[in-house]
């Protein structure tokens, strides 16, 4: 069982797995490097961890000497891993030279550095956020440790800020690797606002061009999604605005789908399972009227 | 590539990233040691899953002296990683002084420990029920093999047993580790009987306060959830008895939700997508009546 | 906190968990080999992806004859770690003796690796389909890299090739890998056409015997399953036809249902959220009705 | 810095890298499985010192029920990584058909395993006369953990037993994983008896026709080596006896040098840098005459 | 090959190896913990190298304030695993209680980081001494990389350090890393002064009681050793004075032999295999009178 | 035992292992980038190794077609591992501008890829050379398994090729690497011929300015050294010929030191522990007149 035999079949399969399709020829953004890989983009997520809850994925100090030291180290090797990933992103961004390219990643990671202290502010109001929410939970640390919306947020906030800079594809991989590991699907293109969140999450769906106020709360299975796409001389889908804006102070309860560029003004609540298609004003609150149906579809 | 330019905006952002707010200061349970480690947890399910299933996750042997050999080892590998973790864990706990969180945490890992033979029973109850219901398994190891129920199940029993014993956070971490890896979301807090079956299982909610008997199956999607929460005189919700109780021998179809401390009555079948917020009483068939209506809503 | 203390309840422990359940006893194929190990697969299934993909997960090359040494090294590497598992899975089929599983392992990994070209087609197929629906995609290498479906249909595909060849709870298992890491959960056993696209997919379930045709898309949370089950004299299901057939270039959008052996005709669309247990004509529009309920439930 | 140029060059280096010269045939022993593995061998190593040395190189029990447990893991594990190597090994021997060399393995390596209580017997015999030597140590403990004859004698007495056993090939090999970490060359094939001490040790080689008694102690630099060789036909050198004898009780000091199929009778002390060619009685003691000397070379 | 048959033979093989024989039961110091673990020493002493030369073996700063952060981040780490360490080594000493030992280890690791300051100035000696002393250097840095005597100072130099401290056993496990890996062995007890080299080392031995000045330069092969040994009434050697006092700015040649509680004077120079058993006055030159001899040895 | 407590002293000696010493700042040969790793030095010759010998450190393959796929990948790994390093030891060439490093580091691992068929020449005559040397050994593939001089020949091979291209310091780290595991130190600044044999090997030094001509063999402990320094106007050793030049044919005993810009003769015989300082013509057999000696030592 070692050893493939080695015949002609064997050199046959070798030589039709090299060959390129035409698919894979168009796939190709240009030169011959390496693509992101998904192993350096895990590291820089788990550094970035490290950095915005420094007691929990590193160490815990109260002391702020030491603290600092490991801020420090973490932030050169996040800057390590990340620029090299961002370089290798570039080459997807068909305006730059060849010769730009590495000055434009290191450029392109410091700027993301330096939104670092703004993303560990808004992740703490999310912490808070969901600390309210649930009556389940004890206090802080007992939801940084154990709730997926917080790896989901952070994965997402990093992915945001790099999208604004223009880092391209990047920002859709850390988004990945939130929804693999939460099952909540957050599009780096939407824009949410502080004090986001969302409990147990497994099937959230939220699109590319959402825009969510802030002390907004979620539940799982909900939907912000296009109700249908404009396709262009080509057949492709135009990436325009299409997916719902949700104000401040909204509750959406689990499993509802609220499609297309609607509103759904501020301070509403949208009950569960709840279908919504056209915008709502401010203080409403969108329910099941089912609920005295059930009764009727019994048969006992 | 290489380093980080060091500069003042460097230092300014390591040490904004170093200073606590003011909600990192609120969650520090007390003390400076860390917090429970993932990684420790995560090994601990390992060692869990390899004693209780020994033939699957650590090695096969149908000769009892080398089976109790390496459950021996095992148990002393457990008792050494899980007791570390459950002193980090009792920081959480401000009824005790530093100086018993030790003996404390020894005491509560075997008391864990004499728990594991019934852990293993219970285990084998939902396998075999899991078995009986899908027609799409041909013995009882590629159920252990490849359902995602059996990780849920191992966890959920596990962590409830530790939340009984009076262990801060771990519970919930451990249940989220199930959760991240199959989409299947129980709280530690639900009781849950003999002989229990979760088909295919993403999106599955069962909340903190459930009661579900024996022989019980559900499907995907299904939510076992609160209908609102009652809150306290500083606005934050109340942990009281709020989701369902399902009785003996019902079964759950896929995306039902059912809300609210209401009684599911044994032998009941609840069909897929139903949204059921009050009681039904043994024996019954709570089914869409929407069958007949799509026929009404399709345009062709 | 290093060692447990060794006692009378100790070794009562290990004892008690070394003794096999009547179950356990039950559930071993025969033999005593080792169990197919889910370490093994998931390196099967990283060299599967290195070699259709050969760009993405393991290096990228314009250049063929070094494509080729790549190939050649991780199908030698693909050979020794995967017929090793199938020689363990082949002990769960009882039509083999014991010294003819060797041969049989080898054997059926050469068949699966003569498959190899066929399933990188077929995958191609799945990354331009998701390529043309998604306005938030601008190239192929996005598709590949960022796309939880990708990762869906390459397990799927291989686990169904397997399946196919007669290998044992193998496909199982790597249908499992799928599930946990994108939620979408595909059963080997399924026929699935080219050019397949899910988008987001969290909480797809695609039972054993659907059908699906070529140019299909479906949505987050789309179910093909089952009705009801038939049962056998045991009262154990019978595993017969019970799952949809969809025809060419037909679209389910998100959280749709559809169960039973009907039939879905080419050209249709499936609308979000609905029920379907009847068979429909090809260029079916099956939408929601409800779209004007909404208004009525909504209290303001 | 990513790629290497794919050019004619390239090509043609790997042509010729690939191609085998006259020396690589001739050195096949035959069939095309692979040669045993350094890093298995260094994984059976490190599983016997976890067995003859439990409490030192694996875990500390004084109970001898979980002691017990640790040794049966062990020893299935070491049989599952010899038995392979011993497999690969035998390719070595032509006296073999290809189908008797699984069923070998297995039987040599149980054969090995029988072997081991004696071996950890002898050990503890060196570990004892360390002990009684060097004024520098204070407990057993010390030596176990500290000295490099340990390592040495725990590989030579494996060695020998395997080579007394016929394996080929894998003797040697663990020799030098001795060799290469102590500096003391002891050949597999040489005999010695209990009590065996080597102090520093650096620079120590014992020929493989050596042949040392009971209670003999050494120090760094000694060579206890052969002559000259006796040539075959060929040119051959011709592998019969050719190193010393050292009876019972003897002490070399430090970079003696004793050549030659001689005898150095019981109870002899030979002292530091003495270069000995003929055989010396019991009893003798044999000094450098030197002592006076180095006042005569002195220059000042 | 998987698995080990169970039989009568190997459930007494388990039986034999694990009864503790004689010898092993007066080794135990006392109580039941582990023993140090070389793992933790070599991390321990990679922590030490990353402080003391942190361009070399952790990342290379010319910038105070990033440097500072590693080496805090580092010490912190060394903490952890060195107090760990010096916790188990305790147990070798019988004056401290079981509950004085946890305090203890942790004001002794503090007390050895308080040296390390010293020990990087001490070392920084000898990294000048070996620059000087080579033609085939050319710079500091490749000093620090690529000598053996930079390896074998750290060890040696930190070793002591935790000797005088009174730490058992681990001091002399960490002399055998170095040993090991350079084939020098100075015993930790030894006193060594300022700018020390040693070129090619192999084979070097400097005992337990050797005293050496400054700047003293030896070579590969030199022993400095003890003559005799005296022995108590139980015949145990009795640790007593008894290796050399090598005084400052003496050079040792290689593979000298200096035997015995001698003094060599200042400004000696100890030529190449020469062997030395009685003390020399300052300024000596004690060099080989054999130069003429070996035309006199020659025959062709 | 967590955590280090923060106080005064910690952070002073943070700061006073954060300054720079006057010989740290004097050893930065410039800029800020890295060393260049022995981790990454490591894994180069872990590839070379391979290359050279395909079936011993990689995989084993009789069939072209497949080794020249391992070829071509292990090449490719080399060229991206030793490029970095290349690139960071170039910053020890005060004669390169920072912009020409990285296309300099390029060209030179192109060179010596160039050079791997010569050296895998080369090697295979060493090997040939201890077959024919050693009565201990049945074939080659043994010789390359388990002989320390083969090692020690690869990265002696490979050192002086990166020398002879003007690689600063990683040749020198190489053959650290090589002393470290086999005790025998070689500067990469000799020159050697083919069908070279060292036995054994512990002790070994081959000078930097040594030139050994075709089938030399030799043993343990042997010195080619330099008999004394030329210093220049600082006072620091002058880099000139200053050892022995030892001709075609010769064979060199253990522990023999020949030492200064001596010849050896074609065909000579330098017996063990010989001390030579001049030249000796061609077929001169050089052997200890002490032969007789011993006797009128031996007290007895």
């Amino acid at each position: 069982m070692d050893r493939i035999p080695v015949d002609e079949t064997l050199l046959r399969n070798i030589s039709l797995l090299s060959a390129s399709s035409p698919q894979e020829r168009r796939m190709v953004p240009r030169g011959t490097g390496s693509f992101p890989s998904v192993k350096g983009l895990e590291e820089s997520m788990s550094l970035i961890k490290a950095i915005v809850f420094p007691d929990f994925f590193d160490s815990r100090r109260n002391n702020r000497e030491i603290r600092s030291c490991y801020i420090g180290v973490n932030l050169e090797k996040l800057y390590s891993v990340l620029s090299q990933e961002i370089k290798r992103a570039l080459r997807f961004d068909n305006t730059l030279e060849e010769d730009e390219v590495y000055c434009e990643a290191c450029r392109l990671t410091l700027k993301f550095i330096d939104e670092l202290p703004e993303i560990k502010r808004l992740l703490f109001t999310d912490v808070e956020a969901m600390y309210n929410n649930d009556p389940a939970v004890d206090n802080y640390a007992e939801v940084i440790l154990c709730y997926p919306v917080v790896q989901s947020m952070v994965n997402y906030r990093t992915a945001h800020a790099l999208l604004k800079l223009g880092v391209p594809v990047i920002p859709r991989v850390i988004s990945e690797l939130a929804h693999s590991a939460t099952g909540i699907d957050i599009n780096p293109g939407a824009e949410i606002g502080e004090y986001f969140a969302i409990d147990h999450g497994t099937g959230v769906v939220i699109g590319e061009t959402s825009i969510i106020g802030n002390h907004v709360t979620i539940y799982q299975g909900v939907t912000l999604g296009a109700k249908n796409f404009t396709l262009d001389s080509n057949g492709h889908p135009v990436n325009i605005p299409r997916h719902p804006i949700i104000e401040d102070n909204v509750t959406i309860y689990a499993n509802a789908t609220i499609l297309g560029r609607i509103t759904v003004g501020r301070d509403s609540v949208i009950g569960g399972n709840i279908w919504l298609t056209q915008s709502v004003p401010a203080g409403s609150r969108v329910l099941q009227s089912r609920t005295p149906e059930p009764a009727g579809e019994m048969k006992y």
